[in-house]
């Protein structure tokens, strides 16, 4: 992991760009060290991303949290590969034409995202837990959805999960879901059209997690309420810092 | 309104039992006044209930509101009708039998509770606004999920509603709940047994309010966590108090 920028933001936080092998990113510490550390997910393109991405971590900062995340495969400055691009492509086509999204296509677009960058997200870790200024434990939060779900059952350093049901879900992925068993809290935008609910419904019915909660929120794909950001780090502040307490509220 | 007894709890809040006509209740004040009103819906039965809504007015008073609730028809001591003990055993058979519900057992379950429960929580509303010590707006928390929309399409005092989904809804509310405008927060215990959970999603979907969170956990029927009544609180802490405020969060 090499540094190649550093700036302190006006709220004290430590922005730092980072490569990791061919790999760009971004990480932001807060002034209180050692920090517990939220990986976060988006859908690729740290440029395009930034002011959503830096919003996050100014957030998370305020709440004691490091924040750090890399490029996908395939965007920004990193190249993408033909199996990728021709997925896009027919992704493009069904869309345009009106036509379902086959699983087919879902297939071939999401599954090397995942095949490809959860290795990187983990080797990203392996570097950040050796930085004396990161304490863990370690969240996820964000999408791509299927990346968190891989992330979550393959590497046990993540011990909460925030994911953002945003994208398309293979069904393998739809699978593996079965076999997370940590803390999560899934955020699904109700009336978001680029997005299948059935299946994000499916997919947070599969995860084998003991607790698992959804909110559900109206607002479009980018139109996330500013309320919800505050229930997704109120559910890190409680799994990352403090066991959760369970009482009977019902009725 | 008549009054019958009050007690100061060890917090400082006044429970005070009341009958409004016939209707028993009890209302619960913070020591700050004129406080918000938040009506505490349940199943029925308040004695049965009432540790349960004790907490949820405790949990409300720490926050500044005042919580209010009256027996429902045919519960505890207020005479059941022909009808609803029919609907009763029917859906009893039905469940020891192992067989579906029908829509028709639950209209005649659901319906005629919804049509004169629903008067008699306006009148409630009359009686309290009436008293210094409660401020409006006003608020409604709980189930029965039916009496809740109900109450939201023809009450103009209740701003924000808290919706417990825990219950059988007539197809008739379904429609309904396009009329509902208002905020709402509605919780759903995703592996509650004894409710049906796409109802609940076809119920979140039709409400035509603008902003609608729904929020599903584990835990079964009474397993609501401690989380999620506090979410339930910053709801209405949200729209009693002051305007909701909506940014961009998401990927």
């Amino acid at each position: 992991m090499r540094f190649t920028t550093e700036r302190r933001l006006d709220d004290g936080v430590l922005e730092r760009e980072f490569t990791l092998g061919e790999v760009p990113g971004i990480l932001w510490t807060p002034t209180s060290a050692p920090a517990p550390l939220i990986l976060l997910g988006h859908p690729g393109g740290l440029h395009k991303m930034y002011s959503r991405l830096v919003t996050r971590a100014r957030h998370a900062a305020a709440e004691g949290f490091a924040t750090a995340t890399i490029e996908l495969p395939g965007s920004g400055e990193r190249p993408g590969s033909a199996v990728a691009e021709q997925a896009r492509a027919d992704l493009r086509r069904a869309l345009a034409a009106g036509e379902p999204v086959t699983d087919d296509v879902v297939d071939r677009l999401i599954l090397p995202l995942v095949d490809q960058s959860v290795p990187e997200w983990r080797a990203l870790l392996d570097a950040l837990l050796a930085l004396p200024e990161i304490g863990g434990p370690v969240g996820y939060a964000g999408g791509v959805i299927s990346i968190g779900v891989r992330l979550a059952v393959v590497e046990p350093r993540i011990v909460a999960a925030g994911l953002f049901a945003g994208s398309y879900v293979p069904r393998a992925i739809l699978e593996e879901a079965r076999q997370v068993t940590i803390p999560l809290h899934v955020l699904l935008q109700w009336d978001d059209e680029g997005n299948d609910r059935q299946v994000a419904l499916d997919l947070f019915d599969a995860f084998g997690s003991k607790e698992k909660t959804l909110h559900a929120n109206m607002g479009g794909h980018t139109g996330v309420p500013h309320f919800a950001g505050d229930d997704a780090n109120r559910f890190f502040q409680r799994h990352l810092r403090q066991p959760a307490a369970f009482t009977n509220w019902s009725v």
